[in-house]
């Protein structure tokens, strides 16, 4: 089994992308709980994910989310971003908030509405321009609650051409990235609700159209890692959206609700390429902080994720390999486990040291007194939240 | 197999309670739509309602939502609503949009937010006795999110010692029922999740608490109609919740996703004698109208519980328990599918009017110009919602 | 909305495959139960597909497992079968009840197994020559039981070199069907879990390799009308495994859970071309009759196909569209259910009889003695099941 | 946190039944695999199950199956197992598979198949008093597969009176423990489907009939540690049957699938006063190992409930509860998940060898040539299996 000084270097690939989102307020349907010290601009999200970048050196870029993170000046916002020490990342387009999209956006049945949001998404490939994004990432709200609310199959070839107008805006060093949801909010049937159909639409429209994996977005019992594996052998998984659950899509930390499939998905990861150094896979959170504090639950979350990337690494391959042919079930099987029942976290603990790094960054951050000033700074305006 | 005329005795028991807050906006957590003609107040809420009973005959009373529908004088609104036809039903509590409420109510483990919240519900029976409500219906939205989050335990035996100071203060005539639901808006574990915890729960209580079956606040897959047989042999089914799902909660029209599991559920009601003149099982809807015209709605589904239990009094009751008990597995399943198939609709269209109701509700609804004046009158203001 | 008689044409157009195995015994791995009558052999399975379609006239064609119908002369069994009035069609390939296969077939790390594997399919090819059939269907129990059992990824590629090498020995007017499954007997991953990775799959096969679609083969929750439009839309559905389900694969009688569902199904169906003249849309049951009776359990099963088909061709395709476009949830819902709700079961006696067939299948069956001949005829020898 | 060394007292009182079924083969519907070395016997599956018991310390009782295990002289097969250095335990009734159970067995519509029912757990009775066994296990695979094929209610009652006779025979020290299962052979309806049914059922009985909670038998989503809190707290929790799953009732190796679910069990096991001296709830393990080898997997079983256990006994309480009162998500749940990611391994190695086991049991059965030797001498009669 290798050690740890043997997975140092493939771990300080890691990078996670935090979404700007995740440090405003979010909730369910039948609350949303606001925090003291919650940023009331996209200025002050970027301050607080650039703590979580500094406590943990594992969240170098930003995502931002339009039109919640809309500025006049977004080369300002590039510059402002810099002196914190991230770069904007994956810009995120948003057609479900608009009470035009009641029925749909990229899908809709009515041109002059699908133009709209066709617009929006041009719009947003302008901003990437100016912050220097290399993904356009979308997540559509589009689907029916009634069975013959909407036309499946129609729906599914205007979605193709919108995608396409879209696809062909973007400049040779950009991605388009869909993502695909199982259901919610629509709760008939969803546009792009499987793998599959992200897969499909992504593939007709050429190589820079990649599929995204949110984590959260698939139907109970679904073997996420068969998946992970699945795209990256087509060549098509894009980006990974982080968060966990128990029953649907419940935006939980990623790693909470079970670690060890964080663990296999990473370790599919590996197995793939996806953590080489050209690969195309980008790794993002996407959660909501519904209960717990909002900048501990990120620095929580990527320290997970690095966790379940050590224990994966740390995988026997060759053994495995040897027990896998020799049709040793157990054998496997135990191989795999003896790496994740591995406790990394003094072994992370030394090496983030040696890296300049908080030894324990939920630690470092609870006594860095950043959320005792926030509290005190962040009085008065209007917290950000999603806008629902 | 009976004839229509041979289930319309029974079929004219018929009586669904309608949720005020169906008449008000309800949406997801990413979006509420409004509508034009959406009430402002609970005098308009009830006017609605009224106008639902008026074409259909089934639905006499209206359950409120406390806080969502206070007012100063109960006395007064008991007479508003008696004028416009209906009475008012069962009152709602609401322990879950106050911040203190955050990690819990009737199971806090803070004695003070804990009395707060029976003091709630101790409000909520005084107001049933203005209204001249019979039941107390509590739903929580207790639970946690995290492994740890809270002690499961505690917070069982704390849910047990609230529940025992509200039922002390019930009236003889009054009830207490007690929803469960799988999950949402906990995401890891919520402390009345199923119909056993309900029943423990209510058992452990007295004669006079009953457990309220959700339609939709089940696992995936489960036997709905299982639940009410057997609730109705433990004699302690008190009310339904009606709508329908295809995933979680989706709170759509009931019947709209799985007609044939709705005329299953009512076979199951009848069976157990859940329409027999002294049962003790109201049925209510609760549902959410995200994309749908909001009355109309309410008509359809008050139909689609109709239809479905004119279906399920068809089955011819004496052929089926001969088929059963003969072992023809076909035989049995043709009988009760026989009553399925079979067309009511003209049937009680003609019922309709021969009891001076209009033949088909939804026609006479959209002929009928309410909507077009509501539309105009009910502008400005703010429109009605969950509060959320 | 149209009447019946504007349907019969398309409605004359079904045809639904039976599978031989039908009429052996099946059950679960707690039992399985025997029946008097059963089939001996392929030619007793023959006879009873046979007098299936002589009643109903919708089930022309029999499908055959191989090795289950294994047989010296398939030329006489060919003709033999046409003597019945029936014609063979799909062979089904079989490589999970060797021994050998323990750990896999197509997928096998072990060259030797594999090559077993497709040795068995051009087998099958061969007697596809023989006995006039146009598809080879897939279906493989491949998958692994424990994380770290196989390697997902080498499987997926070694799938896919098998399926070429057997693709490549079609003939031209053959096609080969790869018919996914989301678990079972596989219990952590399986080869083809789902409708991506079987597109994915045939899609690199080439234009005569499609996609088979099982209707109890999905997650909980899935949406299946939705990936029968998306196929069609695709090009790649090429046949159905008809069955119904509550819970996982239970292979209960198609229509019988969620007649709903098998009349969003076929009007997805009809709505992508899956009816239109030059389709390529194969329909097939694939059923287990544990409790109820096997050939009374066919003829149910093929007219719940049919019955729910009349009355997906029923929708009012122009005023649905009208709905649609205008936004009116309720009034496309209610189109799509007005067709749904019609009882077309006298109708469709009445064009039985007028076709020279039973009013009523299921009676006439009954009647016909055919049960009691076999159950005397049929004494001794081994009765078929699936030889597990 | 505590240490290793605070928790062994406890982690001394683990004590797993295993199931003699488990040395038998076992399968799905499509194939039961055989293995070389495979029990013909009852007394070949006793001696195997004290091999696992004496490499582990933790299997000193063996459940039996009836009739599987049916012998002549009970009294020899006590003795036997005594010399062997294990114990028989749990009498397992089988009423699944004869032919008359078909439609049921203790809820059949037919008095005298109830009464056959009835009896043979009479006998089972008869058996437990010369095996010395306490607890008489009761899963009924009763149920129906289609709506309308049996009575939900009169089934219900019929059980309740069925079990009500037996429990009338049971010898004051006996016990009756009611298993639920929410679905599987039966696909429409299982009588005792879940946790609700079986407490409901085994409270009418009294003092002496508990709940057997099996960790494979829920809906997909359910939180299974709080119906473990639930029971405990109700007293009704008599015994566990371990084992994992990824989908449905896969009856995975325990631990399998998802430790971080296995943890959270036996923290609430604790928590609960599950591991108390006096506690009533008996753990034992019900497997099928259809692809691993059987005796390792038996061994593995164990060990994996001893590892979580022992995790789950390193969870700093009072800190917990002090994270807990202040809503401390984060932390509460840092302090679970601290328990859970440390690495006992090392610490139980050294414990078992100080306690004269083995450090490494997988290893040292391995070293055995026990494997080699069965597999030689295991040569003709008919290997063990469910008989299905």
């Amino acid at each position: 089994m290798p050690v740890f000084a043997d997975i140092t270097d493939r771990l300080a690939r890691l990078s996670i992308e935090l979404p700007s989102w995740a440090f405003g307020n979010s909730g369910t349907r039948f609350k949303v709980f606001g925090t003291a010290g919650t940023p009331r601009t996209v200025q002050e999200k970027l301050a607080d994910a650039a703590k979580v970048n500094e406590l943990t050196g594992l969240a170098p870029t930003v995502a931002l989310h339009i039109p919640w993170d809309k500025v006049e000046d977004y080369a300002a916002l590039r510059s402002h971003a810099e002196e914190l020490g991230v770069t904007l990342g994956t810009i995120n387009s948003n057609t479900f908030q608009d009470d035009i999209y009641k029925f749909g956006s990229l899908t809709h049945v009515d041109d002059a509405v699908r133009q709209k949001a066709i617009d929006h998404h041009l719009e947003c490939i302008e901003i990437m321009g100016l912050t220097g994004s290399q993904d356009l990432k979308i997540w559509l709200a589009d689907g029916t609650n009634y069975p013959g609310q909407g036309d499946i199959r129609g729906r599914q070839d205007r979605l193709a051409d919108s995608l396409s107008q879209i696809y062909a805006q973007l400049a040779d060093d950009q991605r388009l990235v869909l993502e695909y949801k199982f259901f919610e909010p629509a709760f008939y049937h969803t546009d792009v609700p499987d793998w599959g159909t992200s897969y499909a639409q992504v593939t007709a429209l050429g190589d820079r159209a990649m599929v995204c994996l949110d984590t959260g977005h698939h139907a109970p019992g679904t073997n996420i890692e068969f998946i992970v594996a699945q795209l990256l052998r087509l060549g098509k998984l894009g980006s990974f959206d982080f968060n966990s659950r128990f029953y649907a899509d419940d935006d939980l930390i990623v790693g909470a609700a079970d670690p060890f499939q964080l663990f296999r998905i990473l370790y599919e990861v590996i197995r793939g390429g996806g953590l080489d150094e050209d690969s195309p896979v980008a790794f993002m959170l996407d959660q909501c902080h519904n209960v717990e504090d909002k900048i501990p639950g990120q620095i929580r979350s990527v320290l997970n994720v690095q966790e379940m990337l050590a224990r994966a690494l740390l995988v026997d391959v060759a053994a495995l390999s040897d027990a896998q042919e020799a049709g040793d079930v157990l054998g496997a099987n135990g191989i795999v486990m003896d790496a994740f029942y591995t406790d990394v976290r003094a072994d992370l603990a030394a090496w983030r040291e040696s890296r300049g790094l908080a030894a324990d960054p939920m630690r470092a951050y609870a006594e860095s007194g950043y959320q005792g000033r926030i509290e005190v700074e962040r009085v008065g305006g209007r917290q950000a939240g999603w806008g629902a």
